[in-house]
């Protein structure tokens, strides 16, 4: 196939950064390929997939002729832009919370629900970084029974707040004062259980992101999960302590099996243990500690490990091009 | 009252010097004073209740004339010198796992199950530090409807286990290499899912330790628990997100006020979060993200925050033995 034309919207922060590193990865069929950043940045070249390309403004122009857009941006700024790349006739694949509740825009994990883009659709949401390593082991489980109940509570990288965290935390450790713009109280050697704002029922949109965006994925409208999303002083990798409670009893060695066997799962048994060291810099949803509620045989315990920008964002938006244009296995 | 004679087992560790801090603020009444410690430091001296106290070997002689012995030593070296307590005729308030689920031995929070005092032991079991903040927030919830299942996962400070850890922490974050003497993995910028280590069944002897105590505690022996208990880099306070099952569905208001007027909890309401940082020094059980499943509204969620040293260890000791002397109130 002829390479794409493709633009990256957000291109100077973490995950548009990453977007570039999977590209070239990969070796996707890049065409032209153009970046775009905020206006602090542009103006400034970027060394990326072996050239050296401005950041400029994603004006109409930037989008002209461009076939792939993958927009890592706020989902304000992406909820603008979208209509200046649809004008242009490229598909877009936004990272943002902007559109993935959208019925009519399909919500993919490209492991779990391929089929959400066989009518080609032109505007494509990926899930929260959350959500992704979560429903690639939900939809493992199910195959082997149904799903009644899902608790989560994560341990969550300041990566997934962006570039500005990631400096507070590095500045907190090395005995600055903590900046209450990025987090409401201290992040170093602390935990914070509140990722995202509160919504008025005392859950956080983090929380309903996980619940609401699971559900789609996985085409489960009424899947009950319940989450506590905590801030953790990790650099890289989100955490997620997992319960699930089957409709009827497993044996243990078939969910493990079922996990084990999955593209994009790495099942880690005992003495080793998934942690976010072990995702950092790779594509794997890590999976440890699998083992069975002492008190009830159909709940299934595990603690799984991903890479926020790389799996949870960057790599999953990549799969969903790739799938789209046919370039899988 | 006469003061009491009182000796301290392992007073060169956290606990022992948390525990010695814990007496002198409360104003106990200490006579004689007596400090035991590994051989590695007997020969040292301690300032401790504005004396200047030698360190010495536990040996017979140390616990002659002695009323009351806190033990802050690991469990093994716990069963070897409680004989000594015993035939000197003190009491042995003990931190360690040795005798918390003796069916003869008490173990006790007092603001839980003060009457397993009654009978005067002369050996108490004080809880694992997880477990205290947990049972003082459940037997306050069941006051206004049963329990029938807890979903815990914790968030646990380095010094929970020594102060080894606390050094290994602050040296990894200094960019040494990680000492895997003391943990399996890096823990800085790291989680690790596993606190003490792994039984048979792949559940840690932590997330055993939760549930077993719990129900002894708490005096509900068929009280189910699931937990995850996981290490964060974090130097001092436990943290845990909770979820809790009712019998029945109770107004979130009336939770919220029987939580509240509990002795040693501290409810915080929105937007003040509680954080291992509030909670660092003090003595209460900190609790926040108050809330109710989504899905199911006899599920009541939480956040709970303790500092491990204090309340979930040293202090709880001491109010053991306040309720045993009557100098409560």
């Amino acid at each position: 196939m002829a390479d794409l034309n493709i633009g990256v919207l957000g291109a100077s922060g973490m995950v548009g950064q990453e977007i570039l590193v999977v590209l070239g990865e990969r070796s996707f069929p890049v065409g032209e390929i153009r970046l775009a950043a905020s206006q602090r940045s542009t103006g400034d070249r970027l060394l990326a997939l072996g050239r050296r390309i401005p950041l400029t403004e994603p004006d109409p122009a930037f989008f002209a002729g461009l076939d792939l857009v993958f927009s890592a941006v706020a989902a304000d700024v992406a909820r603008r832009l979208y209509p200046l790349a649809k004008d242009a006739g490229a598909v877009l694949i936004d990272k943002s919370n902007a559109f993935r509740m959208d019925p009519l825009v399909p919500l993919v994990v490209p492991e779990v629900n391929p089929e959400a883009l066989s009518a080609r659709p032109s505007l494509i949401a990926s899930p929260n970084c959350s959500t992704i390593p979560l429903v690639m082991a939900l939809s493992r489980l199910r195959l082997l029974a149904p799903i009644e109940q899902v608790d989560v509570a994560t341990y969550q990288a300041v990566s997934g707040t962006g570039r500005d965290a990631v400096a507070a935390l590095t500045a907190e450790i090395a005995g600055q004062q903590p900046d209450p713009s990025i987090y409401p109280k201290p992040i170093a050697f602390n935990v914070l259980p509140l990722v995202d704002a509160l919504n008025g029922s005392g859950h956080s949109l983090e929380e309903d992101k996980l619940r609401m965006e699971s559900r789609k994925v996985l085409s489960d409208p009424a899947l009950r999960i319940s989450s506590t999303a905590v801030r953790v002083p990790v650099y890289r990798g989100h955490a997620e302590a997992v319960t699930v409670t089957l409709g009827h009893e497993v044996p243990l060695a078939e969910l493990h099996d079922v996990l084990t066997s999955a593209p994009g799962l790495k099942v880690v048994d005992p003495p080793e243990l998934p942690t976010p060291i072990d995702a950092d810099g790779n594509d794997l949803v890590w999976i440890g500690r699998l083992r069975r509620d002492r008190d009830n045989p159909r709940r299934v315990m595990l603690f799984l490990v991903t890479d926020n920008l790389r799996k949870g964002a960057a790599t999953n938006a990549v799969q969903i091009a790739e799938q789209l244009w046919g370039l899988v296995g």
